[in-house]
């Protein structure tokens, strides 16, 4: 079948083919449809030291899809040929402290697909059985982006939104579903905040009530929406640290700040005067909570309560792969999606 | 200063002069814009067997308004005349281990005005400045009925709703306010029941998704909006046996029931099948949590995340106190509303 | 091999020899150390009119267990032969909105072993790997009985217990268990109740405050003890109609009722005055949480915070079944266990 | 009357007459009888940058003391002459939204005794009744340290500790406090670190399951406590930089992180290997949550769950101030305290 592969250390990617992968008794085989591009997949293509310290090649990339059943193992009761699924795509050890408590997310012997394990920018994929969801009338184009809208759900729906007034710091894709998501658990307000245009126009369209550069402004709509408090929430999605600094002195007294940008380095922090006197909650958000996050996200979704598609900026087909990845590092894309037609 | 008053033992409210509240070191003195009135003030004026045995006439009624800060006591620093203001209407001891944990909506040595001491169907209310809260833009007519709106608020924003499938049983002005909360939340959707098509238009004016009369509409609508699961989240404010039945019934495993409506006498129930194998949670609503609820309340007002005016049916002056009590008799209305112009 | 058999429709039991069971690809072959005897069993026995809607005979019976591995099937990694592991005996189907979040005690398509498949009064049985727990250091006596122990740490632990007044009402050895968890969680006081002198014993074993026979003496001891207030947390462990209204009148304002035991039939309730004016939570207790109890339970133990020792009054070898069930319906019998020499 | 105070600008303190406190229509007067002496005291007598930027000097210090009414305002009916008691210290402005929502300890119009208004170190202190909390029992000199005491429990018990394994880095008085209530509450082992032998002492004392120097022991101490998987609670009371880091290092993956010790100046931080890829949640501690913490604490002291004796090293009459700041500067005392004979 043809694949997205990274064929050896160094920089750049190949579209080949390689053996279809086979179904194991608890697995269900699926035929790719539609697969979301991120970050990761760009770190991998350039080689970076992260993924020369982590990616074993060749490899078929790709982490976030969507996809029909095409075959099911002989110990899988739950789905059938002709389903339209989705898959989260850290396969966990099921037996840890953390698996066995609902905190999958953080199992310490996970494999991710398409970074540890054959993933999916390819025709096909084989999934473990629990691990895939029903789509139940989800489109493909928007279950290929689960697993990043999931980062979203994960880090808004574990704060306490009802009546908040929310700060979004970084308005990357997963930065915009958070404006969407927290929009309606109903904020009172949801102030985004980024240094690109393009993406604080995705951020209007998502319902942010302010969309603002960095700056003095910012401070003032915080003040003004919140009464003086400062923000009941923020989530911190850019990773820079002057984003991590703002986030501690805009939230309010017992607020809670939510981590989910990734700051290169160490960032200097005045414990005392920036958490500790302000009683604040820190809360480090990684992956999706497995699978509480997923439910949530299924209900949002087919309620429709929720729609990501403003956040889709660009479309590939598999063979664009390079095209699609410029469009990430170009900085100015939404989420870009490939097909992967029959 | 006019106020309706209760004026002894036996059925019956007058219209009638009683001297204006003096305003002590501690208090904020109200002048009243609007009141609502509650099935509370039609059990006193009939003097049912409830009122019989709580209520010591001669007494001023009401305890839902808000109006303007006319004076405030000497050692008051939070407010100054001028200002709009609703105040909490249960005073509450302060010092009892519910009040020390913030469940002062459950002290056993609250003072309910309009019940216990001197209520708010009068040209003017001297308050505790503890209990007032400022309006802040918020219209008085919407400020004079944040204390049902409190219940409702109370019920819904201590279940987990997004994304949940919400059952509301009764659509009386709580059950409706209940049912605008739960959307702006975001519920996956929000089934209203009650048996008066009335109020059924009513909470589909607030955003029910399926607003019907009890029946098999009812249990149908839940399995298909809940994927066969049961609703999330029931609300019971109707207080009929029956409905009790049909929140413990429709409720999913692992769900959770909050109950509002009070059911006159004993309800049979059978706990192993209603409540213990299906591993759910209750909570009996009381009251507003003090000042949690209040402030929510005021975030969700203040952002425009939900909007009760829909919900008030009938507007009179204070002296038409008995056409107030007729409308609500009536079963049909939703809040009534009293003016006390100036 | 040896096995406690329901051999068809009616009374009774036999012991007799049965098919050795086949370790399957995801499962774990356990040699049977200990296993306890349970109400449940007694049921089955008796052939009650539960028993004879449920089971299907002819059916090996038991699901409290604990042995030794002797076999691990082809793909199960995390076990090996002869380790000593105790297991959870619902399996469950991994895959609904319970199961998925983190609340697999409730999937409503539960297989129990010893009533719905094989269970482990037997020298073998076969066992899910996901559902094996290791024991570490735990004897298997104790580790057989970690099924009920599972109930009552469910029970507590889902209550906030410290500083808290505990009220447990049926000393059999679930609420025997919830005692000694209660006291080392760290309850200002345990008050245990029963009507039967021996259990008494067994809860002041386990560390009870106070264990008294139902009357004004509970009402006495709980009111000093909680200075008026009433119990912060009531554990209902009889199944008692009259013990059910003791809960709700003996729970203080805004504390919270877990019912584990099962009433025959319907019990009246005023919902009124009994739940909702005191704006109490109640929560269904069924089985253990999968996994976070198991784990909870393993630290307790491990941790020697929490001795089960004294609850056990009996000890048969596998084929005195008939004494185990009649020590049972004695009354008086703590936990009864079974031993499976090999 | 005779009191301890910091005359003007500058290091050291007197012991001279002031004028007796009045007692206000809402105060009541207080005889103090035992005083607690805290690092805070140290830094006013020292007359360090933080106690030039904040104290208005003369100032009568002090604000951890027990002692007896001796006069009440007239608004005041909660307490009568004679009751012994204690008082929360910080007296809050009860309107704004912390403090409407049960965080009074984070409001920013806080005043505290002995900082910012006349303090506990004198014959009388005149507080507002609704600081004040009866002793019921609990011996004045205990009494006199609910304070700090009160930091620790808002620590321990805002963390889920049954069964944990819990790491307390720094074992001052709050640290052997902390010590002493996670046991109670059960901890599955409780760990103590500090580099002062006497203060690991106290840590044994008061239950810890090790006490250790900073090193590699704590490391193989914890991983061997928690199987390997890192402490689930970690308590960092000692403001030491390295300490932080050891607290993110050691805490398990989604394990929680309470931070009370306020490190001085900016601790470098990788967010993303110390926080955010370990899923973990951290909670800056200050001051207690008034009144919950302070509740759960007069029931652990009644039910004698914790008894903070063993941290009292030092006990001196008022005018030995000297000698008591001196024991505290020497780094080897636990608790100190003050008696004011009548």
């Amino acid at each position: 079948m043809k694949a997205i592969v990274k064929p050896g250390p160094g920089p750049g990617l190949v579209v080949r083919d390689v053996p279809k992968p086979a179904c194991g008794p608890g697995d269900v085989l699926i035929r790719v449809r539609h697969a979301g591009v991120c970050g990761t997949d760009l770190h991998i293509a350039e080689w970076d030291a992260w993924a020369q310290g982590r990616v074993k090649p060749p490899l078929v990339l790709g982490h976030e899809f969507a996809g029909e059943v095409v075959e099911v193992g002989d110990d899988v009761k739950e789905f059938r040929a002709g389903e339209l699924v989705t898959a989260e795509g850290h396969i966990v050890c099921g037996h840890c402290l953390q698996c066995r408590t609902g905190n999958g997310h953080i199992c310490q012997k996970t494999s991710i697909i398409g970074v540890d394990r054959a993933g999916a920018f390819a025709e096909w994929i084989a999934m473990p059985a629990t691990n895939v969801m029903r789509l139940d009338g989800i489109p493909t184009e928007i279950g290929a982006i689960m697993d990043p809208m999931g980062n979203a759900f994960h880090t808004v729906l574990t704060a306490e939104i009802a009546g908040a007034v929310v700060l979004v710091l970084g308005c990357g894709p997963i930065g915009c579903f958070a404006v969407g998501i927290a929009r309606p658990r109903r904020a009172r307000a949801v102030v985004a905040v980024d240094v690109n245009p393009t993406r604080l126009d995705l951020a209007t369209k998502m319902g942010a009530t302010r969309a603002l550069k960095p700056g003095a402004d910012v401070d003032a709509a915080v003040r003004e929406l919140s009464e003086g408090n400062g923000a009941d929430v923020v989530c911190e999605m850019s990773g820079a640290p002057s984003a991590v600094h703002n986030a501690f002195r805009l939230v309010r007294y017992g607020g809670r700040v939510q981590l989910l940008g990734l700051p290169a380095g160490d960032v200097p922090v005045n414990f005392a005067t920036e958490i500790i006197f302000k009683g604040i909650t820190i809360y480090g958000v990684i992956g999706r909570k497995m699978y509480e996050t997923w439910h949530q996200m299924q209900r949002f979704l087919k309620g429709r309560r929720f729609d990501p598609t403003p956040v889709i900026t660009h479309r590939f087909p598999l063979d664009r792969i390079d095209d699609a990845l410029a469009a990430i590092k170009s900085g100015a894309a939404g989420k870009v999606i490939l097909s992967i037609p029959s």
